[in-house]
């Protein structure tokens, strides 16, 4: 299996306040407003490679616009988008824009939005925000947590196996593993990647009937100690921990979740496996192993089963299902049964 | 107000199958055996400056025999047991045993045993187990998660505040912090403490009328990275996690709780607080803002409000009381009203 | 032997350009300026339980102007002076002043200030500054590397063992270790606590003739990992490491050290053994051993072996004696022979 | 450019006393002996994913025999054979053996040895060693320091940038960063990589003109604190730290140096940074700048010029040219002058 993505090289979001939003992003989360196009605003972590992390554009709901991903040539674009629409679906080149070359946006079987592209520039701070080191992009950041890095999106999808096989066989993600239910036996949980660890592209099990939903995006710290810390930093300035921090058990990272201004969950994490197989086949997790919560002994709060655009039915959480919502994630996996 | 217990030197607990007890301390939590007296077995950790840091004793029931103070000077053993004996309280000299030189037992008001001495000789190991530092008492183990000292035991007491007042005043112990229930205003949880961390004697409130019952006791790690490290090694031997790697709001110790053979609740911590301030007034923490769970958003195991030895009714748990139990604490508690 | 102190609780030092260290304070290391008297800042870390940890006073050299130390209560202090006026020694009672009741000054046997009290208030942040925990006496400070706490002071003197017998005999400091040349046989470093660790005053042999003369100071901060962290912070805003992080043997502490704007040296902490021994007998340490460097392959460098105010002559350092320094070492310790 | 390697999988070197190797690798280093084939001993790291990760063979001095990589697919296989024989160097096709299918074996332009393979089957312990984890192949080593996989290689080379530039044209390596002397103007030290991190081959600057040594090889640990454990650990048990704990700069890795029972010197790392750039292009660090010693303050011991085989002429070192080597690095660099 060919891999035709290097890497996740930002998101975009919908901020239903763009300047709370803003003010969160640069105040208690540590990144650096480094551009704006009429209504979006860019932000950067201070470790990643190219211009901006994160983009938010005004929306009347949270959710997620776009994640885009860089590929690993030019003849890597040509290849992947053939391999699109070899399927049954299509999306369109952009022109040149946002500090990218041309670029290929499309929306995939579960409704997300991915944009493809080659042509980027390495940033480089100068002045106040360059580094010490010459491979840094600049310098660390001091304010708030300050995450190094973007490191991933989890969606929501009523068929995490269908998910997970698409994306695999068409954009060349490893899946790394699958979590399923002990009965009736449904895969509510499962991660896909480009890179070293367990996931850049997770997927939770949804049963609501809103497309292309968002269950996190996450950051990347170097340590951790950084994430405890990171906990105590937010929630002694107003930012509350929603679970964290813990252990996957997929994975083996430590996690930190807590919302954004608009609602939307963010995630930080450090730590975990590094695996490197090119032909890995993804091992099921019972319940029981843990494979969201290592030791085996947390219980998920209510809340994280939202995701984004809201709705009014429930996704499953990496941790399995919350009780109570068993009925509707039953009946939207029946749709999609994994044989 | 003096300060006449230096520090808690050792504990002695009932093991009800002691061959598999010593199994587990030596394998898997890697203390090691430094000798028997009759049916008991005495075993260090490689940090604790005397001879042994926990004996064992054959039990019907897992509990604790008593809990044995250094004293800061010969003079302060005799001023505290006449500040003992100037209450209703009456305990017994002992001759000099177990490598102590004369000490002092007696039961406190809540039935807890505890042993006081001055007389001890330092620990230093030879040969193979010799330390390649002047200062340490033997070399690091490498067995188990080899936890360096023990660090502190937290009882069940039907009147937590009476409790800590008690050995307050008589002993010396400042207490830290008290916790309660919103409604009724019941203290739940306390701390008091010889040395610079929150707690190296912590009291929950119980409800059982069994006296001198235990909670847990606890040891230390030089870092909060081990005491993960330690919850990976012990659940990868069978020894399964009961609550943590998580974080006290009170002391800010990240904890992690199992059980040992017998059943009895072991905790392992690292970090926290140095609070040194002599004249400390105790303050109260509301259940919201996590006197327990620094983050406040983790739900605690049924199975934590067991103490020892096992009784019909529950404890209240450092976290507060387990829905379903409040009847039983309400009751016990409203005995000892706290004015 | 009484313990009198319960701890250091604040330093006093002089700034040759007050407004520049104010600056690196703030912005850099992550202190809070909470006050100033005529021309002296008062600036404190965010978990100090008095109203501040560090005093910057205008002065022509850097140098320490005094160490501020609280008894463990109003009699201990009245104790505690009646033993050092027992000695040769004299001071002089202040009145109320900077938030603090009484307090007596003296300068000991080799020219440094302590001040000793026992009347203070502890410090509450109000508002913005206020943590949401009840225990912690102001919000965790996210600018620079916000030490949590004054940890200790590091002096120099011409005779290692001499100074610290007399404050062990006189004010009840713990001498923890001495670390002696291989030959000649001469005492370069000691530490002396109050507490848990191996020391809040430590002493270095001093060549100079300069009495009083001052090492560094430190603070402390939560977890090793932080101290790696800050050395990565303090670097990329330009603050260079003189040394460090590292591990020290005795003590177990990590380390780090660097300057502030008067050249003084400032020393990171964290880590570190506890040992709650009340009549501990020092240990002696071979240079071969590690007392300064645990891992035993470190070279310090030779900007380590200077002191405050500066002086024409070196002192040693925690790892002995810089090539080329010997005879003016060994010249001064002659004078003090320990026999 | 393609990257057809997928990861390092394992090293064969040389023991001067395999016995004694296989002690130290089994008791203090902790990793666990799953196979010998006559002479040869097949060692393994619990968390890596195929069989073995070190392999011993007996030999007269110590070195290194080969470095094994797998390729991306067997196609890759072909592929990356194709390239090599493309150049002047031709090497042999060996049959499936040592649990691998059909390998291709080199020896590069100076004198270092490769195995290349793609078929390989996933290991799975067994009984007592399986994990309780679906996706860890066997479950967490308690003995030693128990890395838990292979890391690098880092190799010694008369020419630090030709052998970078022809394993990255041939083999698909990216290149990170090099290292240059001030004057005269010497790359004495440069990284690539098929993974997220700064190197998995190194090259350091060699004088001699014995082809092919071996600088170090490395394992990796979870975090930063279990490298500070791990010189603990290794140093109470007779393995003296060579070199570290400390930080490159970089790849910000964090490094440990000892050495193994036949002289080999062996680095255990963790931390740094995840690069995912497919194009990058290496920045040169200047001395000054800490490519070594992140801090900028350490002096490397003298014995970090030795590289295996053992050679009369040294190596330079990450940290740049030893005092007093100057002369036959710059007359080694000078016949491979880089323009």
């Amino acid at each position: 299996m060919s891999k035709y993505l290097s890497h996740l090289s930002h998101v975009e979001i919908y901020a239903t306040d763009i300047d709370e939003s803003v003010r969160l992003y640069e105040n208690k989360i540590g990144l650096k407003v480094v551009g704006r196009d009429g209504d979006r605003v860019f932000l950067r972590c201070w470790g990643d490679y190219y211009a901006y992390s994160v983009v938010l554009r005004p929306g009347a709901q949270s959710g997620m616009v776009r994640m885009a991903w860089r590929t690993n040539s030019d003849e890597d674009l040509d290849l992947v988008v053939e391999r699109i629409e070899a399927t049954d679906f299509r999306g369109k080149w952009l022109g040149p824009a946002d500090g990218l070359g041309r670029s290929y946006e499309f929306t995939g079987p579960y409704g997300h939005t991915m944009q493809l592209f080659w042509e980027v520039e390495l940033y480089k701070a100068e002045g106040e925000d360059a580094s010490t080191y010459p491979d840094r992009p600049a310098k660390r950041i001091t304010t708030g947590i300050a995450p190094r890095q973007l490191d991933h999106v989890t969606i929501a999808s009523p068929d995490v196996e269908g998910f997970a096989n698409w994306y695999h066989e068409v954009l060349g993600f490893r899946i790394m593993a699958f979590a399923k239910l002990p009965e009736p036996r449904i895969t509510f949980f499962g991660v896909t990647t480009t890179n070293e660890k367990s996931h850049d592209l997770g997927i939770l099990l949804d049963s609501s009937d809103v497309p292309g939903r968002i269950h996190h995006y996450a950051f990347w710290l170097d340590t951790p100690d950084q994430v405890t810390e990171a906990a105590d930093v937010l929630g002694e300035n107003g930012v509350p921990i929603e679970f964290g921090p813990g252990f996957h058990g997929i994975g083996e990272q430590n996690y930190l979740y807590f919302r954004e201004a608009s609602g939307l969950r963010i995630e930080v994490n450090s730590g975990g496996y590094r695996n490197y197989v090119p032909d890995w086949k993804p091992n099921t997790w019972e319940l029981s192993q843990g494979p969201n919560d290592m030791f085996r002994n947390v219980t998920l709060p209510q809340s994280m089963l939202e995701a984004f655009p809201p709705a009014a039915k429930p996704t499953a959480t990496e941790q399995g299902i919350v009780p109570g919502t068993e009925a509707d994630l039953i009946a939207a996996a029946a749709v999609h049964a994994n044989p």
